[in-house]
């Protein structure tokens, strides 16, 4: 029987399990990737489980987040993880070098390997014939020191590709099409595989964007095949030798059918304030729009900028519009400046930021208040712009480029000018001076961490206990996600390395009231969260399991998990159950304590778990999902306490 | 007896008081200038006023300060303050379009006239003839208003200025040697005047940098003749005709004299933490950096990038380094671009961030804890960086580019190459789309004022009691600066209009104890601050003003005041006096009781004010320096009830 891509890879790195849908398996990592957000723990993990270097073939620690610098935190972490990569022998990526993903692609990306990164967007260099997936933090920390990479085995959904882009149609409007059929949740524990004659009208550009916003679908990640594409991006960035041929066999199946065509794609454009919320633009037509926004992971490519700079040449955007345009790579932007498309958009209107993932991350460019911002952004969760009630829609360069000089959402197709065509370049720059290799061993051997004021140690967390009654403090609805469960942005980032002071923000756009209800029941043991649906979409960030569980967060019942937050619930220590029957979500009330019984035992015996309601006749059935390393990690109290018991065995 | 060009400007504007240095002069103003951080309350005071429209010939509302947008705060702002200038008729300068002082020398500057500012650095508009002052929020309303500006007048320091730079040396160069000759407070209550024959060798943006720095002398302004130059400059932005000839008689008089030969000028280095701190840098050579930052207004123009992007062209900044470009306006920045140096400095391994004020005012780019950075912008007090204990030093854009290029601080001459040459560009970008014109009477009139939620009113304030007991809340040295007082940076400003959030932030650096116990004490009648020489230097945001005085601050005690900030005080309604004894300030403890007896007669009664110190065997004499008008003023509790009194006669 023949393997599609997705099966080729997880066969080649399989190290524990069966490839049985569904079932835990252990996957080798040839590469990581971390950011400076989550780097900054993941290196903190690194030295806590006193590891040397780093066993990967690559690893690299990018600085794209916590660019803006207003005290010393931000350069001071820069700092640490250049220190860091010294250290354990990693990449460095300087601040203003871009965003990890484009970064990655250019420089590290290779096909036929498995890259794990602790940013949810991770998938975007699936694009290059990898496995590639987001994971927590500290899943990255393990993978850096060697171990495996445990996930349940995907399905892997076949989407044939036919046809080519019509004019003022690019592949956001695919990856856009994709998530209204099957919305944000629609992947959980699937692969997106992408084949067919379509293929060849992709560029490998093209193939990032919709392997970016994979994340969104819920997926475990987004593979595309090493082709002849692959190949002529590789060369053009210099690294033809990287490059390898994989492509499914004649006789390969897929678990899901699926078929998108190019040609018959109109654009479109995700609503406030999911990016499931997809309808054709021509549905939103006129409603007027007070910012548009080029740039981020989700259209990093020459192409992208280049196209938009085409659209506004010469003319200017509408009045009292801000026009944000935010590089994703240096290296780009050089190419861009030099071919006169920094100035076009200049001479346009727009407002030049440096390279970096900024306002799609919420370090700047927030929306006044009760105004649409349009975005060629991959996430408009709420808040997640850094206003507290935003009104962000995500759309294409070409519909943002439009849309600024109209002052108001415009269906490119009546932009009342022939499409612009954009050559891709012969002789794209490559630039690695903002890009430090590993030292040597011995050079490494001699490094030390620099650690500034604002960097501590993560505090010692107890086992989980046998007997438990706690209080339901929170009751959540569907979707929520790590957005609202822990913010980015600019006032919270800066303290991710330091965990009394991040966890002040947990769920304070949710309930601004449970930081303190939280710690003052942490004393007593602790407490649960209710949840719906879907619950932890989003970014990856593992401060969202971190902070509530320092705050005393013991288990979480809910209707089903995102996938990589139900990960770092699991790392954590906390408990992740669902509910048997959903119609139980509906009578558990904010403030019913719950009451577990020989809880360690009863999670070993089986799946589920019995949960009394205190003082009502109700009892609930939840059940886990937990391997059985996981089950261990979780009576020991988390992965941290795992990994030091398993050293002093 | 001829007139120098200061006091042909004071005569052609004075419509009151007499031209004897010192005493108060009134002075019709033509043009005026706010930015975003302290033009929010100007607009409030406008409404608050009750005012209709500007009666000045031309005012202008810049956004430059607050541009990162971490949430609403920032964009609601810009949102309000674009209304007001609707409302109000005036200019309205988008985000992005540039720094204030650039961006009007380029469209709005007239020689022969007067500008007044509600930013220290608006004095650098003397480079064209003008004769421009930074004041406070309230007294820019008040020339808004048709009010005349109330100075004492200066006495004129005459610098005749002869030769020419040598290779590696410029403008920064000679107001450097300014500093170091007479330090940050050796020009108060004088304007200085350059002349000679060496002003031929001194472009109108060499003398914009000048000019500019004239406010880190402690200056009421620093004034330029226009020739020729100003005429060639006025020419290349399309506005000729708004050019006229202003030159000192033959027989001209100054009250001080001064000479620089800019030939025997070196490459000069303000060391941490002063603009005073001036060394030749040949002293500090060697000086590890890790960071070199280009930008802001003391070196805004386009020479000033230029001749650093020809310096580090085709080579590559020293590894670790952080190389941060701020440009300074969007026209300027849209021809670096053409001219390939965003490219040169791109490929340098520059950060390159949007036009605006950023890190000068400590809106990002904050250096890491302990690091020197080495800047081009006109201050380095301490903190202003946004790090709490920085190490700024203050250079031209030569050593900044060499330095980079080296890693640690460099005399420019030893580069090891030759000094690259500039050409000016004969056909400039005019570009006035982020520019908007003052609506007519009629549109303005159907206008409203748009108001986030982050935008109050200015609270009610008391008139100055007849008999007070308050204690000194807090002693502090010499030299302590705005600053210090009420910081800027991004915690900070955002609450700008916010005055009972913003008044937590007040003294901070200095002793963070301060906020409680003033508003512990504010119930009990308010408070004393003692200070030493200097007091207020910097920058000239009146909420270091508003703020004490709303936690209670009624009398202020020093050996002697910065102009801006003294007259912010007096505006405010605080009470500043200066010691008669200097050795007074020796003998004042923290904690002390002053008794003010009969003030509101005895300040009327002359300039003397005894003062007990209560249960200790002392009187103190001190001294204020209150026209009447500003007596009358003090009596009422500020401006803003002398206004409406007025208005209610």
């Amino acid at each position: 029987m023949g393997y599609n891509v997705t099966q080729k890879l997880i066969k080649d790195h399989l190290v524990e399990g069966e490839m049985n849908p569904g079932s835990e398996i252990g996957l080798k990592i040839d590469q990581t990737l971390t950011q400076d957000a989550t780097g900054t723990m993941v290196m903190l993990e690194l030295e806590a489980m006193g590891i040397d270097r780093a066993k990967t073939e690559a690893s690299a620690q990018y600085v794209d987040h916590n660019l803006i610098q207003e005290d010393s935190k931000n350069p001071d972490d820069h700092l640490f993880l250049e220190s860091a990569a010294k250290r354990f022998g990693l990449y460095f990526s300087r601040p203003g070098n871009g965003v990890s993903h484009p970064v990655h692609m250019q420089r590290l990306a290779k096909p036929g390997q498995t890259l794990l990164g602790s940013d949810s967007h991770t998938c975007a260099n699936g694009c290059m014939g990898m496995l590639a997936m987001g994971a927590g933090g500290i899943d990255v920390a393990m993978a850096i020191a060697g171990e495996p990479f445990y996930v349940k085995m995907p399905k892997v959904w076949g989407v044939k590709v036919t046809g080519e882009f019509p004019d003022w149609v690019s592949a956001k409007d695919a990856i856009l099409e994709m998530l209204r059929r099957h919305g944000v949740k629609g992947g959980v524990n699937h692969v997106f595989e992408y084949y067919g004659p379509g293929i060849k009208n992709l560029t490998a550009m093209d193939r990032h964007v919709i392997a970016n916003m994979g994340a969104e679908l819920g997926a475990t990640g987004t593979v595309f095949p090493s082709d002849d594409e692959t190949k002529r991006y590789m060369k053009l960035q210099g690294r033809e030798d990287d490059w390898i041929e994989l492509k499914a066999d004649d006789d390969a199946k897929y678990d899901v059918h699926d078929e998108i065509d190019l040609s018959e794609l109109e654009p479109m454009i995700a609503k406030p304030s999911s990016p499931g919320n997809v309808v054709p633009v021509s549905e939103v037509e006129g409603e007027p729009i007070y910012q548009s926004y080029i740039g981020s992971s989700a259209n990093p490519g020459f192409r992208d900028f280049a196209i938009a700079s085409k659209i506004v040449e010469g003319k200017h955007i509408a009045d009292g519009l801000s026009f944000d345009l935010n590089p994703t790579s240096r290296q780009m932007l050089i190419d861009l400046s030099q071919q006169g498309h920094i100035a076009n958009f200049l001479q346009a209107g727009a407002r030049l930021h440096q390279a970096g993932c900024n306002g799609c991350i919420g370090m700047g460019q927030a929306p006044a208040t009760g105004r649409n911002s349009l975005r060629t952004t991959p996430r408009n969760f709420p808040g997640r712009s850094g206003t507290r009630e935003d009104s962000v829609f995500l759309c294409s360069p070409e519909i943002a480029a439009v849309s600024a000089l109209k002052g108001e959402i415009t269906d490119p197709r009546k932009a009342g000018f022939d499409y612009p065509k954009v050559q891709e370049l012969d002789k794209p720059t490559i630039d690695t001076q903002l890009l430090d290799k590993p030292l040597t061993p011995e050079e490494s051997a001699k490094e030390e961490l620099v650690k500034g004021p604002n960097i501590a140690s993560i505090p010692k967390m107890d086992e989980l206990p046998n007997d438990m009654e706690l209080p339901v403090l929170l009751k959540v609805g569907d979707d929520i996600s790590t957005d609202e469960i822990l913010a980015g942005g600019a006032r919270v980032l800066p303290f991710r390395s330091n965990l009394p002071e991040i966890s002040k923000f947990t769920f304070e756009i949710v309930d601004d009231t449970y930081y303190d209800r939280a710690m003052k029941q942490r004393e007593d043991g602790g407490h649960v969260i209710v949840g719906g649906t879907n619950y932890g979409q989003g970014s990856s960030r593992e401060h969202a399991a971190l902070a509530p569980r320092y705050m005393g967060l013991r288990v979480a019942i809910v209707k089903d998990f995102a996938r990589i937050h139900w990960q770092n619930l699991v790392n954590f220590g906390i408990l992740p159950l669902t509910f048997v029957n959903e119609k139980d979500y509906e009578d558990l009330e904010q403030g019913d304590v719950l009451v577990f019984k020989d809880l360690r035992n009863t999670i070993h015996k089986g799946n589920e778990v019995e949960v009394k309601v205190k003082g009502k006749d109700k009892t609930i059935k939840a059940e886990h999902a937990l391997s059985k390393r996981q089950l261990e990690m979780m009576q020991s109290g988390g992965l941290v306490n795992w990994v030091k018991n398993r050293l002093n065995r």
